[in-house]
């Protein structure tokens, strides 16, 4: 059976940083360290992290001393919360998201109205929520779009799929008389997407591996599912089951952006000892 | 016979302003009035206008005392040549295409590589490229594109139809990273389109009155043919033949956005002694 890993499974370069920074985190600032929500979509990251005293929060409590953010960001006026109850930020914030927020707060200052592209309730669409000023709308998709100002601003949450964007700046043209647009689309995103969709239409079966509440893996998983081949979304190499790969003659990997090296190891481990 | 005229049926707004101009400067300038190119694409206004004195000329030449710039305005040198050699202006350029010439050149100051959407040679395009800097280009078609900037912003000739700058957007966006777009496609254009469109489809033969050098006009026969309905594309009431509508139980008219209102009217009196 051959086993074919797509070139960017795991790890995109801002989750990258931010593990690194928890894992750094847990050695010089030991037992202090919390992170505003779990930091990355994968329960045996945080385990590992927890286990060396980087834990999770949902509230910024008073008595914590280091609080890191993670890669998806935070509204603007929890940074402010942090900075009276005297708490030290680790700022792991991607610079991609990073850069979304600041266009977002831009735009706002040269008076456009903000619309921004993603989902209403993803952590780092209110974080750039909060920096786009009070006429700022969310929309998914472009029906959602109600009244449009004559000048508007547009930002990007940073895995939206670029035909979205398109779609609804072709809706917007057609009563803004002026709009511009920050295309805040990361490109490892839609690079993974591309390179899945390749090995998924040459394999036999494709596993993709990563949080089962993880939206990017869960995207990945649904694009597989789509063109056909069987998939199989997994958290770790336990989840195995040899008779998925009884008729199967090449095997596809791929993983979510949350999903650490070791883990796709493990997997293609065990594979090896399946088949 | 019944006779349904467009709404929007002959000058538009930048267009009226202009002959406005011009028959005001026969009287009050007499004799020393030209227009660099003809002022508007039909040959019975040019001819009223220069039995006026108020001639098209071709180049700037020393002798002349008053230009009357068209509503498609003219490159920026042009105007240094006209003040070096101490003539008038009469700057009857369409206030639409004035600002699309101003978005050129503030796109360019902003530090964009500016894209006008429209025909190259046509002369109000050429105007607003003299505004838009070294590096700027002018598309018709997404397919001319081939180098793209980071940074783009983007104008357009004001006749110009929607989609396809839906069209130049999606593509642009795909590579650049921010895009600035001025919309600056005159309602008036897609209105008229639209209303002919739906004249057409509910009568026999549609009669579309315009210069046959006006590139307005022939877009308006264009759209009738296609639509499928009898066509005739006339510039005065002396080209009605009587057999066109021996069949015909109800005549559309729409014209031109250089087309006057005497010609519409004198179309409309003949037809009445045909049926």
């Amino acid at each position: 059976m051959k086993i074919i890993i797509a070139k960017r499974a795991g790890f995109c370069f801002g989750v990258k940083r931010a593990i690194d920074m928890a894992f750094e985190a847990a050695e010089t600032k030991k037992g202090h360290v919390r992170t505003l929500g779990p930091i990355i979509h994968n329960p045996q990251v945080i385990e590992q992290l927890s286990s060396r005293g980087v834990k999770p929060v949902d509230t910024i409590e008073d008595n914590i001393e280091v609080m890191l953010i993670r890669t998806h960001g935070i509204p603007a006026p929890l940074y402010d919360e942090l900075q009276n109850k005297g708490i030290e930020v680790l700022d792991a914030t991607c610079p991609f998201v990073k850069k979304a927020q600041q266009y977002a707060k831009l735009l706002k200052d040269e008076g456009y109205q903000v619309i921004i592209l993603g989902d209403k309730d993803h952590p780092e669409v209110k974080g750039i929520l909060s920096y786009a000023g009070e006429d700022a709308i969310v929309v998914k998709d472009v029906s959602e779009i109600d009244k449009i100002s004559k000048k508007v601003g547009i930002v990007v949450q940073t895995t939206q799929p670029v035909d979205a964007l398109k779609k609804l700046i072709s809706r917007v043209i057609e009563t803004a008389k002026e709009v511009k647009v920050y295309n805040t689309i990361c490109n490892s995103t839609a690079l993974r997407l591309k390179e899945t969709e390749e090995l998924a239409k040459e394999t036999d079966v494709m596993l993709v591996i990563g949080g089962k509440n993880s939206a990017n893996t869960k995207q990945l998983a649904r694009l597989c599912e789509s063109i056909g081949v069987q998939t199989h979304h997994i958290e770790t190499a336990e989840e195995l089951e040899p008779e998925w790969f009884s008729a199967a003659e090449t095997v596809g990997i791929t993983a979510g952006a949350s999903t650490p090296d070791w883990i796709i190891t493990e997997v293609v481990e065990r594979l090896r000892t399946i088949k």
